[in-house]
């Protein structure tokens, strides 16, 4: 009889290299922070990139019904391809295609969100040991996928004395051998930024110069501001080849149903067809997109009348202008007005507030004091900036820049001195 | 002025190695195959895993009320967390504790369908180089899942000739210093086999001894004939920690919604807190459970009828049956009856049937000739098998068998001879 030997004796089960490099960096970060507003004040979160959690914003009565829709059917519950139904994907083609750059059905992969169609693209580009390159200040949310595969990132600098363009000599110099791919995200979280034809042209040349393809995050795509062009990357690209993500997460106000999507922008055919295989077999890991909210899809694209999205726009607009003509107005504080998206970087001179140390301090005591909460600069890897979301409702948002007005005044290292002249 | 070097003068993006490694063996067979039906019959594919492709398996109207409800109420549009609302997960824990392993809300894991649940699972456990121990013959994700991770799979065999149990000393031998975690489907796809109390015992015994975690793929938990008895791995484990991985996907008739869980069994804490943080990051790549689906689940898991459930079972086993009694008496076939799940394995041997060398060239012989389409053992890990499905309507179920018996007549050894002598 065979003897089988013990390999274990004891348990010792531990967590993968992947599961230990998969960290959230604005998790991490909050989690080391001591919150605990003011309970005299209502707390304000300027924190959440969630459109939805005022209630102020809402998904349009058609987005709605067509969910009805496809589930009522009875036409949604099977399986489909782990890219998507062939109409799903048909319209989000036509809801992606630009004249210079029209796509068709088998150039869309639909995803678990936004996050799900970033994580193909970077796991079908770059291999263990090379590296993504990615915006600083930045959505932490590249890194968490990156670092998880063994992938890493090397940021490159926007500028925020200049709309938040890209440095491209600092993007041109983190380009090296083992760079897999450039991650663009226009307009941007959490700059508000929306990057010019021009600029965007650039950032083309750089990649054609280079042969490195782009993956753009797209995921605001339109969500900018009245008077604003958006131009999606694909549409003035001739060679390099572009992978581009969104969703209806920001735009249509549904960030939990889980609907993103990559669409492949590729006209000389540099990826085909080993990447785009490569693509649809990383698809099927998961399968991941809900076959009821992929039945609504081609009418919640068709049918979402233009005055919601007007309406999004303009809340958010308002919001904008408001909290950056009372910002603008305290000293020690500097924000960067968006044109788009729905943030606003608002810089902080920390000599001005001697009392703090770092930006994390600041927003800390913000939060204790005054009961508003803004997510630090750390957590875009941009200290001596906080940002802010301006998706809640109009009234909270003047209060809450009130509020960090008022905050600032009493830590502004002038008048910490003349409160202790007056004291004395 | 800085000179910047070029690093790369042409255009050459390849997939990665993730992407490469990623590949479903069912997919890639069947690709290979000549698959062209006879004109004359009509088409009865036996191959599709999904219940609702022929219209006879719906879902309750309970489960899509539930859905509509979710949907109208506008509260579940928002982000909420990556591992699920705290109501799904409390509801799934509800619907999966029993006496000896009760678990709750903060055990419980949303995932996009029960493929999410595995992949998260095996990439929390296990280490590229390392391996985890898969049944043969046995659905092909769970390699197409670690091979994509650089993680190996071993098989251990199940033995048609004891109910499909596993062979626990194959299994034994298995295991080596590398070994991970073990995966075992119980209901099986592609057995039906159901395990008893006492071989669960064994195979956790086992697991003990070796101090190696189980992932235990019960997607077809509670999917079992009537007089059988299903038992949830985790209520007969004492010690061994087990991620169990379920979903709405069979039982609730809806494979497309992509709702699948992990649910954390640990009595000893063995798994606490290292591997309970790897699955939550983890869970955040893709946040992947639409939250539609997630605020309908609560409704879902508490008030679909038992006689929804009987009803689908009955068919299946009424399938199983039908089936059985037909194809048992075809000459060189040797169905093995399941006890659950919605599959059949049937035995072929090949010597009977000189004319093909594998069971892929029988079965593509039979969908030439007979318009009928099963998977080979192949697809399995497991030749001179093939896998019907036994959720097609009554009728196509005995019209294939039927097919079936007529295609191996023709081709059975003892006739083909008859045949030569009748014509000669
Ligand atoms: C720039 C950016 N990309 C991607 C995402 C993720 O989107 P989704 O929720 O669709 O995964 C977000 C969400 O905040 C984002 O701000
Ligand atoms: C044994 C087994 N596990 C997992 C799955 C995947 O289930 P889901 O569709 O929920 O991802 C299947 C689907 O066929 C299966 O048969």
């Amino acid at each position: 009889s065979k003897v089988i030997r013990r390999t274990r004796t004891t348990w010792n089960v531990s967590p993968s290299f992947m599961a230990k490099n998969t960290f959230n960096p604005i998790r991490s970060i909050i989690e080391t922070m001591n919150l605990s507003p003011n309970p005299d004040k209502k707390m304000i979160a300027l924190s959440i990139g969630d459109p939805t959690v005022f209630g102020n914003l809402r998904p349009a009565e058609t987005i709605i019904q067509a969910v009805i829709d496809a589930v009522s059917s009875g036409k949604y519950n099977g399986y489909t391809m782990s890219t998507g139904y062939e109409e799903a994907r048909e319209a989000v083609a036509k809801y992606s295609s630009t004249p210079t750059a029209p796509v068709s059905a088998q150039d869309v992969i639909l995803c678990s969100g936004c996050s799900c169609a970033l994580d193909i693209c970077i796991s079908v580009l770059a291999n263990p040991g090379q590296n993504v390159l990615v915006p600083r200040p930045g959505f932490g949310l590249y890194k968490t996928l990156a670092e998880g595969l063994g992938i890493k990132t090397k940021p490159y600098r926007l500028q925020p004395e200049n709309n938040w363009e890209i440095d491209l000599i600092d993007l041109e110099l983190a380009i090296d051998e083992q760079t897999a791919a450039i991650i663009v995200n226009n307009p941007s979280n959490p700059c508000g930024s929306v990057f010019s034809k021009t600029h965007l042209e650039r950032i083309l040349q750089l990649a054609e110069k280079h042969c490195i393809p782009i993956i753009a995050d797209e995921i605001y795509e339109h969500f900018v501001f009245p008077g604003q062009t958006y131009y999606p990357l694909a549409s003035l690209s001739e060679k390099v080849p572009i992978l581009s993500c969104s969703g209806l997460t920001k735009r249509f106000l549904v960030p939990g149903w889980r609907m993103g999507w990559i669409v492949i922008n590729d006209r000389q055919n540099i990826f085909t067809p080993e990447i785009r295989k490569g693509l649809q077999t990383l698809s099927q890991r998961i399968i991941g997109s809900s076959t009821i909210i992929q039945g609504a899809l081609p009418a919640i694209l068709a049918n979402t009348p233009q005055s919601f999205y007007d309406d999004t726009i303009n809340q958010v607009k308002e919001n904008a202008e408001v909290s950056y003509s009372i910002l603008s107005t305290v000293p020690g504080l500097c924000p960067v007005m968006p044109s788009g998206a729905m943030y606003m970087m608002v810089g902080v001179d920390m000599h001005k507030f001697p009392k703090f140390q770092t930006d994390l301090d600041l927003v800390e005591a913000l939060v204790t004091e005054q009961s508003v909460f803004c997510l630090p600069g750390k957590c875009f890897d941009f200290p001596n900036y906080f940002r802010i979301v301006l998706t809640v409702p109009g009234e909270l948002m003047k209060e809450a820049c009130f509020r960090i007005r008022e905050f600032c005044l009493l830590h502004h290292r002038n008048n910490q001195v003349k409160l202790q002249i007056d004291t004395s």
